[in-house]
C-alpha cells in the first residue's frame, strides 16, 4: 500500500509559529491592471475615505482603498490570536492519492480547525483588532448560515467588543446551533427583519410573515452601525480589506511548500464571494504578475450560481439592499437569487474585484460543478481522509479529484494543491438529503440569468 | 499584556510524525495490585479467551486479558492512520492565565481536532484494524449521542469494513446531524429497539412506544454481532483494551512536556468510562508506580452520576442490560441512571477497572462538580482561548480553573495539565439552555443512590 510507505514528506506540514507571516499580501500592488475603484451609492462617483469610514472603521478603509502598498504588517495582537490556530496545516492527500489511484500529488491546506469551522476567522479577528484600536464599543454584522457571525462573535469576545449579529429569521429558527454558538461567545443574536431598526420594522409591517434575507439583515446591520455611537459595520467577504487578510492562507501555503521544495503545477479554490480564493492564489498570483513562476489557478463555482462562469463584468451593488457600494466585478446581479433547492453554499451573487480582474486579465481559469457530483467528491473524500469537509470547500475538491483522475489516465505526475476551507459539521441536513438520494441540481437557464441581469444598475459603460 | 510577550514555549507543541508514539503502554504492567478479573455472566467464574472471543476480535481479547506485558507495538498502519490527525498538539493556555491572572501554569492536550470532535477515534481506528485482520466482514456497536459511533463509523470506512450501529432511537430522533455523520462515512444506523433483532422485538413488543436505552442498544449490537457470520462487537470505553489505546493520549503529552523540559505538577481528566482518563494518566501513574516520579492525579466527574466519590468498589455489570461480563469497579450500580437534566455527559454507572483500582490505591484522586458551574467554565474557556469544548471535557476545565485560581491567591507556580478531550459543536441544545439560564443542577440523594445500589449482584464477597 502506497500509504504505507516510508514518506519524506509529512501527511501534515506544520510551520513552527516563528514561520507564521509577518505580513499581508496586497496583491493588487502588483497588479497592472488594477480593480476599478469601488462608486458611491448615492453619488455614483467613486467612494472617498471620509464616507467609507462612516460605515468601515477607519484602518480598514486605509486597506480597501489602498492598491500600491505591497505589504501590511500584522499586528502582533493579531499574530498571537492567530497562534491559537494557526499555522494551519498542509496536509498531503496520501489515503486520496491511494483511493484514485493516480500519479498526481495531492495536497490540501486546512482551515477548518478553529471553532468556527472555516478560514472566516483570519478577517474577523483582524476587524475586530481595528475596531478595539480605534476605540469603538462594537461592530454590528449579518449572517445567514451563521459561519461569519461565529467567527466574529469569537473574534469580539477575544477583544471585548461588543457584537451585534442580524441573522436571517429562517436561519435563526433553523440554525439553533450555530445561533448558540455565537451566544456562547457573548454576541447578541437577533432575527432578521426586527424592531430594532427602523428598516426592519418597515419590512416587518409590509411583510409580517417574512422569513427575512440576506439583504434585509445587511440594512438591518448597517443601520445598526450607523445610528448608535462607537460602533461600525463588519463585512465577511468580497472587500479587498477582507481578502487581503485571508492572504494568509496562501502565504502559509507558499511558505510550507518551499519548505520541502514542493513546486505545484495547479491551485484550486472554491468561490463565493471570492476571499478564500482570493486570500489562497493572491501570493502564487503575485509570482506569475512579477514574471517569478507560472501555475495554474482555478475557481471553482456551483453551477447554480455562476458569477465567473456566466455572469457579466459590470459595476455592482455588493448588497441586494443596494445600500452598499458598487463594485466593478463579475455579477449574476445584485436581484439573482440561487434556487431554494441549492444547499451547497457559496450562493453570492456577485465576485471579489481583486479575483474578477484577475480573472478578467486570464490569470486565473473558472469551473462550475453541478452540487451532486460535490458531495459525491465530499462523502468519497471524508471516508478516506477523515475530515468531514464543508460543501462550499468540496467544490474545491470536486475539481482537484477529477484533476488527479485526469492524470491516473494521462500519467502526468502532476502537483495539485487545493483549499479546504472548512469543516460541514452544521451542514448535516444538506449531507442527508443527499444521503437519502433526495438532492438534485439545478441549472439556470439563460432567461433566469437576464432576469438578474436587469438588476444590475444602467449607466453610461454599465449597460448589459 | 502577559501574552503578547515573546514566548519560550510556543502556544501548541507539535511533535513530529516520526516522534508519534510506537507503542501503547499499559500500565497494569506495572500495578501490584492488579484490577481483578472479568466474570463470565453465566457462570460468575473468571472469562476465558474462548469465551470473550465470541463476541470480541482475538487480539482485542488478548489485550484485554494481559496484564503483564507493558508494552504493545502500534501497528504500522494505525499509526499511518493516526497521522492524519495526530499527534494531538499540547496547547499553553496563555489566553486563560492571564484572564485567571494567576501564576500558575496551563496546558491542555486536545483530542479534538477530528471529524468525530473527540478522543474515541484513537480506539475506534485500532478496534476495527484488528477485526480487519481478522478477516471478519464487520462490527456493530451502539451509540447514545453518536460520539463513538462516529469515530468507529470513520474507522470502518477507512478499512472498508460494514459497520452497524444500534444508536438509542431518542437520539436518533433528536440528533440527526450525528446520524447524517455516520451514514456519510458509510454507517448503516439503526433506531434501538428494532425490528432487526430478537432483542428489539421482544422489547418493542412490551413496550410499543418506548424511545430506547444504551442497555438495550447494547444488547442488540451484541446479538447482531454474535448472530452474522464474520462480525463481532465493539465498546468505545471501560475495557482494558480501549484504555490501552488512549494511552496514545498520555505518552504523546509526556513527550512534549519532556521536549520542552516541562515537569508538571498535577494532570486532571474528566471521567465517564474512564478511557480517556487513564490514556492521559496511565504513563504518569506508570513514573508513580516505578518510583521515578511524582504527580499530582485528578479524575473529574459529575455530582449527578458520581461513581468514583460516591459509588462502591464492587463486581457490577458493564451494562445495564446485565448480557456483558461482570468487572469490579467503583460503580452506582447497572440500574443507576442520572436525572434526565444532566446534559453534561459523563452518564456512565460505573468506571474503568484500571481507573478503580489506581484510585483504590490512592494513586488517583477524585472530585466532583455541577453541572452550571462546568458550563460555566466551558463559556469562559470558549471566549478566551476559542476552542469550545465538549461538556464532558468541560469538567477538566473546571478543576483546572479552580487549582489556577487558588493558584492566585496562594501565589504557587504550579504547572496544571488537562485533557481536553473534545469540541462541543453537537451539544449546543445543552450550551443553549445553560445561555437561557435555565440548566439546573442535580444532586442524587443517599436514598437514590442506595436503589441503585440494589441493582449490583450480590454473592459472597460483593455484598453492598
Amino acid at each position: 500500500m502506497k500509504s504505507l510507505e516510508n514518506k519524506s514528506i509529512p501527511y501534515k506540514i506544520y510551520l513552527t509559529e516563528e514561520e507564521l507571516p509577518r505580513a499581508w499580501y496586497n496583491v493588487r500592488a502588483d497588479m497592472k491592471n488594477k480593480p476599478a475603484p469601488l462608486l458611491d451609492a448615492e453619488t455614483m462617483q467613486p467612494i472617498t475615505a471620509e464616507k467609507l469610514g462612516t460605515v468601515f472603521c477607519e484602518e480598514l478603509v486605509r486597506q480597501e482603498l489602498d492598491d500600491t502598498t505591497a505589504y501590511f504588517e500584522i499586528p502582533e495582537e493579531i499574530r498571537n490570536f492567530y497562534k491559537m490556530y494557526r499555522p494551519a496545516p498542509l496536509i498531503r492527500a496520501y489515503c486520496l492519492e491511494e483511493k484514485l489511484n493516480t500519479p498526481a500529488k495531492i495536497y490540501y491546506k486546512f482551515e477548518g480547525n478553529n471553532t468556527s469551522g472555516s478560514h472566516k476567522l483570519n478577517s474577523a479577528i483582524a476587524q475586530a483588532y481595528y475596531a478595539k484600536q480605534q476605540g469603538l464599543k462594537g461592530v454590528t454584522t449579518e449572517t445567514g448560515a451563521g459561519q461569519w457571525g461565529t467567527a466574529l462573535a469569537m473574534a469580539c469576545s477575544f477583544f471585548g467588543l461588543d457584537c451585534q449579529v442580524y441573522m436571517v429569521k429562517c436561519s435563526y429558527e433553523q440554525k439553533p446551533f450555530r445561533r448558540e454558538v455565537m451566544r456562547t461567545y457573548g454576541a447578541n443574536v437577533t432575527p432578521s427583519p426586527s424592531e430594532t431598526t427602523s428598516v426592519g420594522r418597515k419590512i416587518l409591517e409590509q411583510f409580517p410573515g417574512t422569513s427575512g434575507s440576506l439583504g434585509c439583515a445587511i440594512s438591518e446591520a448597517v443601520e445598526a452601525a450607523t445610528s448608535q455611537e462607537g460602533y461600525r459595520y463588519v463585512l465577511g467577504s468580497v472587500l479587498n480589506q477582507v481578502l487581503l487578510h485571508q492572504t494568509v492562507i496562501g502565504l502559509e501555503t507558499q511558505a510550507a511548500l518551499k519548505k520541502y521544495n514542493i513546486k505545484p503545477d495547479m491551485i484550486i479554490g472554491c468561490a463565493g464571494g471570492g476571499s478564500n480564493l482570493g486570500g489562497l492564489i493572491a501570493p502564487f498570483a503575485g509570482e506569475i504578475l512579477r514574471g517569478e513562476a507560472n501555475y495554474q489557478l482555478i475557481a471553482v463555482e456551483p453551477k447554480s450560481c455562476p458569477s465567473l462562469t456566466r455572469g457579466v463584468y459590470r459595476y455592482d451593488y455588493c448588497d441586494t439592499g443596494a445600500i452598499c457600494p458598487l463594485q466593478k466585478m463579475y455579477t449574476l446581479g445584485n436581484g439573482f437569487i440561487p434556487a431554494a433547492s441549492h444547499s451547497g453554499g457559496l450562493r453570492y451573487h456577485g465576485m471579489s474585484g481583486v479575483v474578477s480582474q484577475l480573472y478578467e486579465d486570464g490569470l486565473l481559469e473558472a469551473r462550475s460543478v453541478e452540487q451532486t457530483s460535490v458531495f459525491a467528491a465530499a462523502e468519497e473524500f471524508a471516508r478516506c481522509e477523515g475530515i468531514l469537509p464543508a460543501p462550499e470547500s468540496s467544490h474545491a475538491i470536486r475539481v482537484a479529484m477529477d484533476e488527479a483522475i485526469r492524470c491516473r489516465e494521462t500519467g502526468e505526475e502532476k502537483t495539485i494543491v487545493f483549499g479546504l476551507t472548512g469543516t460541514g459539521y452544521f451542514d448535516m441536513m444538506s449531507y442527508g438529503k443527499f444521503n437519502d438520494g433526495v438532492m438534485g441540481d439545478y441549472i439556470p437557464t439563460d432567461e433566469e440569468l437576464q432576469a438578474g441581469f436587469a438588476s444590475i444598475p444602467q449607466f453610461p459603460g454599465n449597460e448589459i
